[in-house]
């Protein structure tokens, strides 16, 4: 079971008066500067669409410059007809719009005891957009896959030495085939409607809808079909789950997880009714169930799941509260994805600190 | 058929070069001053989302000044508990998040012969946003409506004289008990993540999702529930069918209607595949079919559906062209409905200009 700190950071308690016109905390919460990362401010995940000025940030190196009139994306290695498509083919192509959550791997990691090294997320490490461009899979067709292909890698233009003594790499990714030849992933130009911003991946993203988001490679310039496993220091060194105890797994899909949006932790409620609201997400499915406890775990009750209901998007849920004596409560979440799968009470501790989803809890005192 | 003129205004054509950067016009095409009406730019409708700074703006008075520290919602007439409730206990309801297509009910009213009076709008008065705050139906239970309630009336805190000689009034507009109690209407304090903003009713608007958006109040002060037919300016002398046949008819919801994103009016293509490409609505349902003609509504072919699919939202959809030869085309889209309804070929004439759905013809030129 996590104890939650994110909600005590950067953001005020509800003041009584006045408060529409200021749902959300104004900026992202600075986590590191060089490369620049930064969480969204929790109050955000109120609205079910984050604006881009609140979409969370992490970069691994700094932001390349990039010119747009000399920028073209290159499509090679185990295709029949290797293409370099100018921002203005890529847009001729068909559209495609798909709302989705993006969680990075490490968010969550401050929950992890013992603490472990890598940037210290708290829960703001998730945004949801809606995200536009072409489907990958038509670029691929286009080139033509070969026969031997087994996985798709993607160069950005970001780079850099990711560790002293590793040497320069780009970032560099790679997905399984049959993930990239689906036709939800995307490679974007727009977010929820704006072109696509610098620190977002301008002038083009890919977006792998459910997977945490160090698959979805920015400022990308580069697509290789490969007919091999790819090693590089993003994919063998970083985003593995390394829990001491057997060989490492790759980061892959979003684990089932919820977080409660209010009441906050440390918040002081009167008796009375009062919402317990979060999302919930899970990169396997739709979520099919949230339930809540305010006794520590020890009993739980289902929630109401509310708003957009997206295969990729976080799901909206509401649960209405009465506590029945002042004191002090410990109101948890956990969620359900269509699969089965229940969100754990506590996370998998694994060394670099990845697909944390343990159980938030957030203490609440109620007076009479 | 509609010749539509608005893919001609405020958007150049594509350039051969770089474009990733701008995929939207910058503003509002500005159709009148005071009170401020603006359109959405055409370009801004290839994207899914409206950004909010593109979301059409159609003031009936000038935007009135509102302290949020004094305001309050009043909910009265036929109620068993009047309430007044501040923007702190609004947000504190059950929050609800729901996507909307809005559009004006004159939106295409240049394309009305004989010319009738009114904003001259061309066909940007339609935008999509997410929206978020609380059911109207929350309120009312609260309230308790009372046994002969059979409208609820809305007052917007901009007033004026609606036209000369008439007398002050706020603008005032009535749903049926039925609509007003639709888990969907909501009243919202948020659009696209964000605080609603002055232009579009801070700090509170009803939305009538399916509607057209007149009945979707700006700056809420009073909701009024009633026992009688609400008769006021903006409800019986305006927002009215009148075709001079028989007695005027209410406007009420979106009538089914498709437009044509690209290509755009009058542009040149080369011999080969080009993409049609574009949106089409209705108040009453989900968007079943959309079919293309290149040949002026002879004959008509299937699009395909593409993007989010919502009950109150604009449905994308696209279609792929290869016109077999040189020469003047004229494409056409018309959309059907999930009750059967096709948009009809030429629109219903009435004198005030509104619910103008015909369908929209674009003329291009395909050179060898």
């Amino acid at each position: 079971m996590e104890r939650c700190t994110c909600s005590k950071a950067g953001s005020a308690e509800r003041t009584a008066g006045a408060t529409l016109t200021q749902p959300n905390d104004s900026a992202l919460v600075t986590i590191d500067l060089y490369p620049y990362v930064g969480e969204t401010p929790p109050r955000a995940f109120r609205s079910w669409l984050t604006p881009n000025p609140l979409f969370y940030v992490r970069n691994h190196f700094s932001e390349p410059e990039i010119d747009l009139t000399s920028w073209s994306l290159s499509v090679e290695g185990s295709v029949s007809t290797p293409l370099s498509l100018t921002s203005g083919q890529i847009e001729a192509m068909p559209k495609h719009t798909v709302p989705v959550t993006l969680e990075c791997a490490g968010n969550n990691r401050t929950d992890l005891e013992p603490a472990v090294p890598g940037n210290k997320f708290q829960c703001g490490a998730i945004s949801t957009a809606i995200w536009a461009g072409v489907s990958l899979r038509n670029v691929l067709e286009q080139a033509g896959v070969g026969p031997g292909a087994t996985e798709v890698l993607f160069e950005g233009a970001d780079a850099g030495e990711p560790e002293p003594g590793y040497g320069q790499t780009p970032y560099l990714r790679s997905l399984p085939l049959e993930v990239a030849m689906h036709p939800d992933t995307l490679l974007t130009y727009e977010m929820n409607g704006e072109a696509l911003a610098p620190e977002h991946g301008h002038p083009l993203r890919l977006i792998v809808p459910g997977w945490y988001a160090m698959s979805s490679v920015k400022w990308l310039r580069a697509i290789r079909v490969i007919d091999y496993s790819f090693e590089g220091f993003f994919q063998t060194d970083r985003y593995v789950i390394n829990s001491g105890l057997r060989k490492p797994d790759p980061v892959t899909r979003m684990l089932v997880k919820s977080h409660i949006n209010e009441p906050e932790h440390g918040q002081a409620l009167s008796l009375g009714e009062h919402l317990v609201t979060g999302v919930a997400w899970s990169g396997s499915g739709r979520i099919s169930n949230v339930e809540v406890s305010d006794d520590g775990g020890v009993t739980w009750r289902p929630a109401r799941l509310d708003g957009p209901d997206h295969r990729y998007a976080w799901r909206q849920w509401c649960f209405s509260w009465t506590p029945s004596k002042p004191g002090h409560y410990t109101l948890m979440a956990r969620a359900q994805d269509e699969l089965g799968t229940w969100q754990p009470l506590e996370p998998d501790w694994n060394a670099l600190g990845y697909a944390i989803n343990g159980v938030m809890a957030v203490c609440v005192s109620v007076t009479g």
